[in-house]
This record gives structure tokens, C-alpha cells and sequence, in this order.
């Protein structure tokens, strides 16, 4: 039986000894205040256990991490008929995103890249009541949490600097691909990236996804099939244009944000979260990903 | 010598029996409801003399032939400074002219596509103390016509439509090339798309082009080095992806825009504007196009 | 316990009630000569049994499924050291696979589009004795058949026919990614496509991805480390721009082959191989790839 | 009356002080032994007289200008017939020439671009009867000189290390659109490259496309619609990706080739050629470019 606590703490003290190279994202200015030296790990079992390292109860803007939550709730909405408006292809290159999206005639490759998931957003304004209550409450009760909310200061930062995310979305809109307004979908948008969460919430949220669509609390919020789908998404597109190398390493689903949080997943086995803020060129956290590398090298567990 | 009124009388008898197979822009409403049987040519001679056939006193919408006006102000307030913010190469793709964009961080491949020109009305905007009305004071300068003026009703028939603009706008935003709010310039490039002419305004308007910077009243607006410049972007960059088909086949400097105008002129000898609002597929006026090859073929007058 | 031979009664049943609306690859015309209605599928457990419907038994041109041996050789060979001249990121985009290879410099997206694989060829021709013998000696070590061959008049009709195969070459060689001669790159490529195999024999080969590294003999010829790392390649990367939706609908690493073969395995529990010649327009056996859906949706076996 | 000796003189004596920053072509090995010092300029007036300063009697590698005359031989031999194999529209990005060419499907830009003159060679292959030597001919006619010939050394050199070229012509045959065996038509590519002239002979056979298609000795070589249209080619598609930059600062139609020799004309005019071996980043000769600017700077001649 393996030593989880034991092996977290050697990649916690490991990667604390490294020179982190990486970047604070700093195109969104709440997000560039955060201090480079934070680092979390938790860890959970299926079986119940749980076990933490470090920053792992510090909340953090989870960002892209959201947006399996928004493909989630959308899938569970209005099911297969998502995949008319957005495919679930690997984007590949990161340097032309909007070429890809324009080439493709408005259908964004998949709903983790950005323009991918304003379409999800845009789904979900069109089929909730209360959209930014309603999907706050998913996420709670995926993690049990009512604590959980969004950092509006960060929301309203990215407002006022997410130019691409515009241009993702009026070109979506230009293709007839966007239901609602621009204006809404984004405040959407923006809104759902700003959830703060520490690692421990994160794991307990993504419990679904290991644990065939229920959660810990064993309630089926997702059918078996859907899971199995958004654990492949994860695993092809998860990680922008390093999901091959991350599949490569590491073997796990996962998803990552630019807040400097990665989630990811063994099915039927576990869960498990970082956060280190600073981020490696690919806007994946540098830490993080090596703390994963490190404990599917260490533990040996991995999909493949 | 030639006979330049029936040289005109022949074309128009020739294309009013030819099958329009064009159709009109669709996209801007207001554009739409314009009737597709128009058809007018005015032919200004350098010498002074000028001629006419069909429509040519009815005003339609400039669209992009305003482009041409607003680079040439543009190249009165900064010069040559201009170049460090957009290119002056042909685009080659319209299919994926935002790649473009992108793939060159920002900088428009040249003044005559969409993106460049939003950075030209952006240039203006910064510039020019009443931005609007300058604008139209001197495109009333050149064509001595103080009649000239926008059509508030298209300019915001595009405003609410125009979503290909704003992907464009905020993603010269993203990049830094847009110093200006994205809203506040596009109400200045709406308002110059709008602007209303009809051939004879726009023969007059552009005799700046053929007379070494000098408008038909002899005064100087450009010099001749910044007027073969305009022409040369004109001749390079002026019909989308028809740009060398047009060098090809007609062989003079010109600009086409939506409305279904295009403005042509041979330097020290006359220019030359048709209307006729169906447009081919590459979004240049059907008959126009014919127009003016026929033209050239008859008068065997091109730069060539 | 599940009944296997059962289920893959039932699947075959229903696909010969399918319509197939695939179509024979006909650019290698040796290979447009196949019957289009052959259906087989093997299945093999980790545990030993195995199963059987259909044309099992029958030999086709593996043809990319090749490309999984020869990256695993070149594994053996040089390690990661292959990855400084071939990436593994999934290449998104089928419809300009040069421009992809042109925009990143010659060095290919992953090892299991055509350029990577020519690459791999490249690496195995400069570092094996005999290459055509040695290579076609490890796939019959890793299947236990020695009568595993090369198809001469398949690699014969792809030589004559196989301009793509020659641009992309040479494209690498232009940019200094490939060691040896285009035309001895070639010919070794198109001599590893061209292997005849039958479903039984590749799911005897690929159980070593199964199996830790281990054949069906318990003789270890890959790492369990690179096993992981092909079976991530073939997850993302190994059914050319249907590799989302293979993991989507399937979830299983795999590889196909325009010969109409298609391998795919579960890591510690079965390979499992199927040949229909027919194609979808992604290049993919049509039947193979419902027969695969199936048979994760009945079995509920997939990694996620 | 301009003093065209003592302007040549001029920006002879100017360059000279410039310190030359362009690079001899290396990628051609028999270029990159040419000396950087070279600088030669030839001035044909269409009234007969010529001027030269410099090293405007020494041969060069012709290189892409020869893509002029042969795309002048193909029009003689099937007229617009070769507009169904090759457009007639600017190429834009450079980065990317065999991506542009996949993306339309095997149909180059123009016939100015390589994948373009490959096709004219393949053209020309099928309608002459000794492809080389009437070719050779051609040329020799157009400007009167029997002593011009094929550097066999040049095309050799090329064959060897074109391997772009490969890929254009390779990727042209897969798509269908080459005739002829790849070999055999980038054969006659390399040695129709490898045409060695100096900048008199030059303007001497590219007075054709000044005179409305009559040479020299005023034999008409070429309609004067081929010879318009063949001029509008060379103004929006002679310069690479600097085709538009040339416009807008020389304002001639012209052709640049690798081997540091640029030709440009005015109709109805003259014709100049220049000589220094170093390119700028663009692929053309930096002091041969600055040689025409200031040449149409000094002398107001342009055809803007």
C-alpha cells in the first residue's frame, strides 16, 4: 500500500528546493498580485481518504478549471445536441487560436479552449433561470461547499483586458454561433473564471468524474457516459497546447487555469489538485505539472 | 482622339443586356434594400472635361472607397509614421484574414483591409479634435461638395451588425495596435463607411489621385510622393483577393467597397467610378468590374 | 462476467446489417482492389483467451499501424532523444498537415502523422544494421509469427504514387530533419505500411502495450514508462482528426490504418483488433469505428 | 531632359559608401561564391539609348527572373488557358508558400511564386519540343544575343539541395496538377534558374515589356494584352512578400531573382536591370532595391 501522505511531502519539499522559472500571469492585474511562492497539493482517494501538502486550503481564481465545471452543467442541459456547436477535437496550435476558430467557420475545436467554452456559456445563459446564481450552486454542490463564490474584483479585471476573449466572441457571433449578447455572455464568461477555490474544494468537486457521475456524497449528478466523455475531453484538450506532452507525462485527464491550479484524475481511483501560481510558457503552472509527473512516476498510477 | 461619351454609352448598353449575376451585400441591412438595376458611370478627364451614363448622379453608400480618403488623411497628420502600425503588403487570404492578423501579431497586412483600416480610423481619432466631422470636411474638400455626408441610418444598421469588426478591433486591441476604446473607433469607421456619394462626387474627390495630390480646383492635399504611394496600395491592396485579378484585367489603381462602388483613375489622365450594387462573390461590384475592363480594353488606357 | 464471443457475435450481426457508406482507399491502388465487405475483429485478454469473428484470419495492409511499431523501435533505439526532432502534440488539423510542418520548422507534430513517422523512418534507417529486416523482424518477435511479411507490390504502388509522402519528405529535408536520402527514407516507408498482418496478429502484437512491455511470451521489449508514453501518443494522436472523437466515443488508445485496420487496447485488460476496408471521409474504417463504440458501450471497459 | 548617366552615376557612387548589410544567397552553393562587392546597373530608354555604371557587362545567375520569360513562352504557347492551373493573385506570407498551396488545393498564387513557375515548367515541358534548348532560344531572341546560356554547374548545384522545390512540385503532383514526372520538369526548372546574363542583356530582353511586345529590333514577341498583363503580375507579384513595399516605394512592375539581379521597367519608357549579389531578409538585393528607389526618387518616373 502506498504512503500518499509520505509521497506528497517528498514532491512538496522537491519542488520547493527548485528554482521556479515560471510566470505569474499577469495579463489579468487581480491575478498578477498573487506571490509566486504558493504551493498546495491535495490528494483524494475514492475511498474516502484525503491527504495535504502546503497552500492546499488557500483559495485561488480556478479560471479555466471552470470551464469543465460550465461543460458539465451544459452536458447535463441539453445533453449530445452541444456537439452541433462545438467539436471536441485537440485545438493544436495556440498561436493562431482565432485562425482555427475562422478556418472552421465559427465552430470552436473544443469547449476547453476559450472561444469553445463562450460557447458553453452562451448555452447555459440560454438554459438556466438565474445563470451566474444557478451555476455557482452546481459548483457548490459538486463540492459540497457553499462557501464557494466568485471574485467579482477579478471578473471585472478581466472584463476590462480580455480584449481576445471579445474578439473570440464577436467572431463566434459573426458566424451566428452566439445566441445572446456579447456583453452577457462574457459577463458570464468572466464570472465563472473568477470562482475562487482552494485544491481541497477542487479535488472534492471533480470527485464525480472519477467516481462514474456521483459525488462524494454518492448523489449522480452526470451519467456514466457523460463522465467518460468529459474525462476524454480533459485528457486531449486540458491542457492547451501541451495536452500531448501532459498525457505524455503524466497519463491523467486533467485541467488546468491560469490562476496557477491544475485538477486531475485517476477514474475509480482518485483526485488530486496543485496550485503554484507561476506559469510555464504554455500557461500551464511550472510546479504543478511537475508535482504531477512526479507522483504518476512515483505511485505508478496513470490511465495508460 | 476618343470618343469617351460613347465609349461610356457602349458599355452601359452592353452591361444593361448582360445577366447580373451578383447579389446585393446582404449583411448591413440597410445596404440590402438598395434595387440591384442601378448603373452609373462618370468619367473625369484631367483636362477637365467629364462624362456620364446611367446613374451616375444618384449617391449610394462608399463603404470601403472611404478607406482610401482616410488613409490619405491619416498620411497628412503622421507621414510615413503610419507604417510602424500597418503593412503595405497585399493580404492574399480573405478567407482567413483575422489568421492573418494573428499570425502577424497585430500589425494589418495593409490600410485597405478591414483591420487596417480600423487602425487608420484609430490614428484619425487620436489625431483629428472633431474626429467625425474633420473627416467629412475633407472628403467635402476634395470633391468640392459641401452635400456630402453619412448616413446615420447605415452606420448603425452596421453598428448592430458588425461583429466581424469587433473581433477585428479587439483583437488589434489585445496586440496593443489600437490606442483608442474599441467603441469609440468603430462609431468613427461606421461613420465613414457611411458616408453617401455618387460617381461624379467620387470622380472629383479622387482627381487628387491622377493630378499629383492636387484636387480639381488645383489646390495641394497630398504630395506627389504620398499620392503614388495611395495609388500604389490601391493598385496592390484595393479589391480583396481580386486585387491581382484586377491589376490583370483592368491594370489601374482603384478601390471597390460594399455599396457597390469602385473608383479607378490613370495618374495625369482621369479617373473613372461606377455604381452597380451586386456584387460578385470576392464582394466587388459584378457589372462594375466589367465596367471598367471594358473600359480599359476600348481606351487601351491602363498604368501597364 | 461478461460473454465476449457473445458480444462480438451481436456487433458483427449488426454491422453487416449496417449500410457501409465508407469507401475503399483508392489513392494506393493496390489497395483499392480489397472486397469492401470483409469484416474481422479480434479480441485478446491479458489473461490469455481470445476471440474471434469474421475475416479475423485474413491478412490486410496495416499501412499506419505501422507507424506504432516503428515509433516503439526507434523508442528502443534512441529514447527520448526522438523527441527533439518529432514533438507528441496532437496535430489538430488534417487539411494542411504541410502547413503545420512548414509553420513549425520542420519538426512534426507527433510521430503517427505521416511526417512524424517519416522522421522515426529516418532515425531507424541510420541506426539499424539491416533496417527493412531488422524492423520487419520485431514485428514478428512482438507477434510471435514469422510469417509476417512485406506486401512488395503495395509498397511498390505507394512508391509510384505517393506525392504527398514525397513533399513532406522532402519538406523535412529542407529543413535539415531528416539524415538520409529522401528516396531510402521512402523506401523504407512505404516498405513498413505495406506489412500484412491479421487481426489475430495485431492484437498479438500490441499486447506489450497491454502488458507493461511484456508479449504474450513474458519476454519484455519496451519499458513500462515508453509503453505509457505510446499508448498517450495513440490516445491523442492516432486517428488522425478524429483522435477527440475516438477518445470521445471510444476511450481506448488506438491506431488505425488506411487498409481499413484499426487496433485498440485497454492497458492490464485486452487488445482488440478490427478490419473492414471501407473508409469514413477521416480516413478511418467506418464499421471498424462503430465496432469499437460498441463494443466499449456493451463492455463498459474504457480508461476513463 | 534628365541626365540619366549622371544619375545612374549618382546612386552608383551613393551605394558604394552604404555599408551592404544583405547576405549572399547560401542555400545554393555555387551562389554563395559570388563576391559581395558587385554592383552593376543597366538603363534601356525606349527611344534607343542606353546608359551603365559598375559591373553592369558581367553575368549572373539569373535565377527568378527567368520565371518572366517562361511565363511570357507559356502564354504564347495556350494563351489564358494557364490561368486554369495558376491565379494571378499576390501570395502574401512567405512563411508559409506550401501551406497556401495545400489550402487551395494544389493551385498556386501566381506563376511568379516557385510552386507557380513549376508549373509554368511543366507546361512548357508538355508544348515544346526541346523543352531546354527552345527555351534557351527564347530568351536569346528576346534579347538578341546568341552568347547566352545555361550555367549547368547552378542547376546542378540545385538539383542537389532544392528540396523545397521537391516538396512544391511533389505536392503539385498530388494534387494534380503537374503533367509531367517531377524530375523532369524540375530539370528544366533548375536550368532554366541557372540562365546566366548580365544587366544589359537585361533591359535588352525585357524591352518586350515596355514596347507593347515588340523587342529591340521591334519583332512582336507578345501581344500587347499579354504584355499588360505579364507587367501587372510582375508590379503585384515580382518581389515576394516585398511586392507591395516595392510598389509603394519604386512604383515599377519588375522581377528580383536570387542571385542579387532585379529588372524593372516603365511602359512606354525603359528598362533598367541592377546587380548586388546580397539579399535582404525578403530574398531580394538590398542595394539593388535602393538603387531603384532612389532611381524613381531622382527621376519622378513611376507609373503611380
Amino acid at each position: 500500500m502506498l504512503d500518499y501522505q509520505a509521497i506528497l511531502e517528498e514532491i512538496y519539499s522537491s519542488l520547493k528546493k527548485t528554482e521556479d522559472t515560471g510566470e505569474v500571469a499577469s495579463y489579468i492585474p487581480e491575478l498578477a498580485k498573487i506571490p509566486k511562492d504558493k504551493l498546495g497539493i491535495h490528494l483524494q482517494l475514492i475511498t474516502g481518504e484525503d491527504y495535504a501538502v502546503g497552500d492546499a486550503l488557500e483559495k485561488f481564481s480556478i479560471q479555466s478549471i471552470s470551464k469543465v465545471f460550465s461543460l458539465s452543467k451544459a452536458f447535463q442541459l441539453v445533453g449530445n445536441k452541444l456537439l452541433t456547436r462545438v467539436d471536441v477535437e485537440p485545438s493544436g496550435n495556440p498561436f493562431n487560436h482565432l485562425s482555427l476558430l475562422e478556418l472552421e467557420n465559427g465552430i470552436p475545436r473544443n469547449p476547453l479552449i476559450n472561444s469553445g467554452a463562450i460557447v458553453v456559456a452562451d448555452i447555459l445563459l440560454s438554459n438556466l433561470k438565474n445563470p451566474k446564481e444557478d451555476f455557482l450552486n452546481f459548483v457548490r454542490e459538486l463540492a459540497h461547499d457553499d462557501s464557494i463564490n466568485f471574485n467579482v474584483k477579478v471578473a471585472e479585471s478581466e472584463r476590462e483586458t480580455g480584449f481576445n476573449n471579445y474578439a473570440a466572441a464577436n467572431l463566434l457571433k459573426s458566424f451566428g454561433n452566439l445566441q445572446n449578447d456579447v456583453d452577457d455572455v462574457l459577463d458570464f464568461y468572466f464570472h465563472q473564471c473568477s470562482i475562487m477555490m482552494n485544491c481541497k474544494q477542487l479535488t472534492n468537486a471533480f470527485f464525480v468524474y472519477a467516481n462514474k457521475g456521483k459525488c462524494l456524497k454518492n448523489v449522480l449528478h452526470l451519467t456514466p457516459s457523460q463522465v467518460k466523455r468529459i474525462n476524454a475531453i480533459m485528457l486531449t484538450c486540458g491542457f492547451y497546447d501541451e495536452a500531448g506532452e501532459f498525457a505524455f507525462e503524466v497519463g491523467l485527464p486533467g485541467k488546468s487555469g491560469v490562476g496557477g491550479g491544475i485538477v486531475a484524475l485517476l477514474p475509480h481511483c482518485f483526485t488530486i489538485a496543485t496550485w503554484a501560481p507561476a506559469l510555464n510558457p504554455q500557461g500551464n503552472s511550472y510546479l504543478g505539472m511537475q508535482a504531477l509527473e512526479q507522483f504518476t512516476t512515483k505511485t505508478k498510477l496513470s490511465i495508460f
